[in-house]
């Protein structure tokens, strides 16, 4: 029996079947298998071929991008500017990175010559980190290419030298084909090694990735239910591999009273315009903010609701998300001691209103079901009003780590070092003044955080240093110098940055 | 109920009780609270304090090491001369880590200023990390120092600034309990928080640690099947959490036609002394060694044999430890094809002698259950040998991963590069003209490898680069100067290594 995949126009329900069917458990392994066969030869390549692969995606995907952004609009609705914009991001993401694996910084070169020690004479020593293999990556819903088929896992797992076999999240089947098309071809190109990119459909699909004996890692971006039930199968497999899953998160928003006082209408608007960016479908979407009692904090408060009232109604991503949004609200309307401030119906398609909803630090934090503090994905949030620091803390307190957490205070203002010290326990990111929505692409970015918000917080999925989650390191004792990695040999060939007995040696000409 | 915790004397059999008990739920959970009250604090403390907190640790066990060996060589028969070599390389570890930590590479300090990219202007950036939080570490049987009490995980993780609560091995639980005693009076001499170390006897505990919702990653030496077993409860847990478990190996050693031909009786030889080094307890251990078929072959393996033979008996480590090796022996034996060379008696004590077993590649890779090519933990070695280079490639080919790979090779050797590349595939370190027991402790050291050998590949327990396992990184995105970690303010008050804008910039004062 196969299933052909259909792929939805969001804002009329139109389904179009397209010539492609969901994997058969034969097809994915055999996409793994090609991967296996691909991972050695594509280990093996230089960097400067690897980037120039990289720099071959970016390149493809530009060509191809009018057509994979309409694609990508009619499957999401999220717009064309927003589309375009998210296009800009990936291209530019598979080019930074192309830059990430020529500095070679990322191979992490330690070289210890041969010595006396403390402990006895030792030998010489050298590491560096080599490609895990075949990486599994799971595209989004929510972002159908900055964190899809040609997004960030992929990128990051092509950058590290694995091969990437791509399971389309199923709200977008047709971008999800359009954009592999651009990689497959990039690929074929420049000569990469067949296997090097594969695609898959279908939720049984998915799964068997996760435990295909040839897959050495998952990278995963989605819901929490998902994402642990997919980690403890990576976890249980007889032998266990990397999960990375980014699973989202209720990210805090706080303003201090100084903040208050001194800008609060204009926190209120700007909160709003972070809350339902994308129709609130960010995993980095403030739905949590905590705000003082008083009437500087009543008037942010008011800014907020004029502003969230002012945004249109407007399609979310499918009609299950739509449908959990609608009934979450109705859940958090429920809790003991909420005050409804604005909600969404509790039936209807995909076009959806924002909700907002008002309750006190201490009903917040006896809400025993944990109900408000739980991500309500979309946008709604919570407003938690403070009256005096133990007040806030004690809210603060019952929240679970997320990847982020913003912080608005002003110069000299008493609460900031602390709650910065609290951010830092707290989430994967402290933003300040500014708001959570936009992960910008770049060297210092982190895009993670403790439990529930992701599997794995040593890493970040967004960033240079994504690339590290598909790489293991190699010591190389006593071999020869005309037998060692480039990156190891004594003349440097590759001229990247290197620790050399314990001290960092960055070539002069270049830095 | 309590149950006293007894030292037994490896030689004679002798039990003592000492004045220590099995740690109760209560009071595993009590060390854990503690540990995670002084998180935060230790977390605030600078590099400086952090480094003088591990030299102080090195200083105290330098202090009462000749007690300290004297009881490990009583609980472990592992002799003087080797435990003092284990104290002074377990004191070298933590100086080297107080270096690491004033160095302050490991932070990861990260600078992105704002400005335009291709994605649109982005905020000011900055990236390191902080500690996770409370570590629960377990001594291993064959290190009673060095991977034990004060040894390497705990090393590391008072390097990255995490409390731990050490789970003592029962084979050597005087040992442990006067290397605490030097570590607590150098944590409480240097006014580190309460809680900073702590020390539990008993396996309920050790499970008990694992599932404390306090720790927040694991650090452990041991066996296969407890590894797996305390993996797999990390990884059920509500908020799953890092599971480093170094779990030994089959490790391989192959020796070339041309490195046979020019030096076989001195491989066969050396290959002796490293297989029976401190009785085989080495998780490095060569427990297969591939000697090519005929006349240079055979000199190697009379010169094994030989060299073997000599080995005088010795006291494994526990009673149940040479219960197994005897019993794994016989069963190595008994495998299809299997000639004996040497074996250890069926029955006796903890005094044992040393193995070695000869067979062909092909009945090697014909062993469909797989009783030759798992570690068989002792002084037992299988010599597979093999006539061309498909035989050893299909023999190769059966392996499961394993921390270390050695070759024997000769200048020009044609097999040389094919092994190697063999070799970074199937394992975390490769030795050249070597042998794999003798872990350096240096920057680039890698003490690690793919599952089943470790459950995380990515890291190492062994160097500078272990302390990375016990950190996450944090961003912080618009934070004014003064309210950022000093390792990220725009001065580099630190003087650290930093990636500024991209570049990596190291103070050419110090570099």
């Amino acid at each position: 029996m196969t299933t052909t995949v259909e792929s939805i126009d969001v804002r009329t329900g139109e389904a179009t079947a397209l010539d492609v069917i969901e994997a058969s458990p034969g097809a994915v392994r055999s996409a793994c298998e090609r991967a296996a066969q691909a991972a050695p030869e594509l280990a093996r390549r230089d960097l400067r071929w690897r980037a120039g692969l990289l720099g071959a995606m970016a390149s493809a995907l530009e060509e191809d991008g009018d057509a994979i952004v309409q694609l990508a609009d009619r499957e999401t609705a999220l717009g064309l500017p927003r589309l375009a914009g998210e296009l800009r991001r990936t291209v530019y993401q598979l080019r930074l990175f192309a830059r990430v694996v020529e500095e070679g910084s990322f191979l992490g070169a330690t070289i210890d010559h041969a010595g006396d020690t403390p402990m006895g004479p030792l030998p010489d020593v050298r590491r560096m980190v080599v490609p895990l293999g075949p990486v599994a990556v799971f595209g989004a819903s929510n972002f159908p290419l900055a964190f899809s088929v040609p997004g960030g896992d992929t990128a990051s797992a092509i950058a590290a030298g694995c091969p990437v076999v791509i399971k389309a999240h199923p709200a977008h089947p047709a971008t999800s084909e359009a954009a592999f098309a651009a990689l497959a071809r990039a690929a074929s190109s420049h000569g990469a090694p067949n296997g090097t990119v594969a695609l898959v459909h279908g939720f049984a699909a998915g799964i068997a990735l996760v435990e295909d004996p040839d897959v050495a890692a998952v990278g995963f971006t989605g819901s929490g239910g998902a994402g642990r039930a997919l980690f403890d199968r990576a976890s249980a497999r007889p032998d266990p591999i990397p999960f990375y899953g980014e699973l989202g998160a209720a990210n805090a928003l706080v303003v201090t009273p100084l903040a208050a006082g001194s800008r609060g209408e204009e926190i209120g608007a700007g909160a709003a315009q972070s809350l339902t960016l994308g129709v609130g479908q960010f995993c980095t979407q403030p739905g949590l903010l905590f705000v003082p009692e008083g009437a500087a904090g009543d008037a942010l408060v008011a800014s907020l609701v004029a502003a969230v009232s002012a945004v249109p109604e407007a399609h979310m991503l499918t009609t299950s998300i739509a449908a959990a949004y609608r009934s979450g609200v109705q859940t958090d309307a429920a809790v003991d001691g909420v005050r409804t401030l604005l909600i969404a119906g509790p039936a209807g398609g995909t076009e959806v209103t924002a909700s907002l909803f008002e309750t006190t630090a201490s009903s917040f934090a006896a809400d025993a079901a944990a109900v408000l503090r739980r991500e309500c994905f979309g946008p709604v949030s919570v407003v938690v009003r403070y009256g005096t620091t133990d007040d806030l803390d004690g809210a603060l307190g019952v929240l679970d780590p997320a990847l982020t957490f913003t912080i608005h205070a002003e110069p000299g203002d008493p609460d900031a070092q602390r709650l910065i010290e609290h951010a830092s326990r707290a989430a994967g990111r402290v933003v300040m003044n500014g708001y959570p929505t936009g992960v910008g692409v770049n060297w210092a970015m982190q895009h993670g955080g403790p439990w529930p918000a992701t599997t794995s917080s040593l890493h970040t999925s967004v960033g240079a240093g994504s690339i590290a989650r598909w790489l293991r390191p190699v010591a190389y004792q006593g071999v020869p110098d005309e037998l060692l990695p480039a990156a190891l040999r004594e003349g440097n060939p590759l001229g990247i940055p290197r620790r050399v007995d314990g001290r960092l040696v960055v070539d002069l000409l270049d830095g």
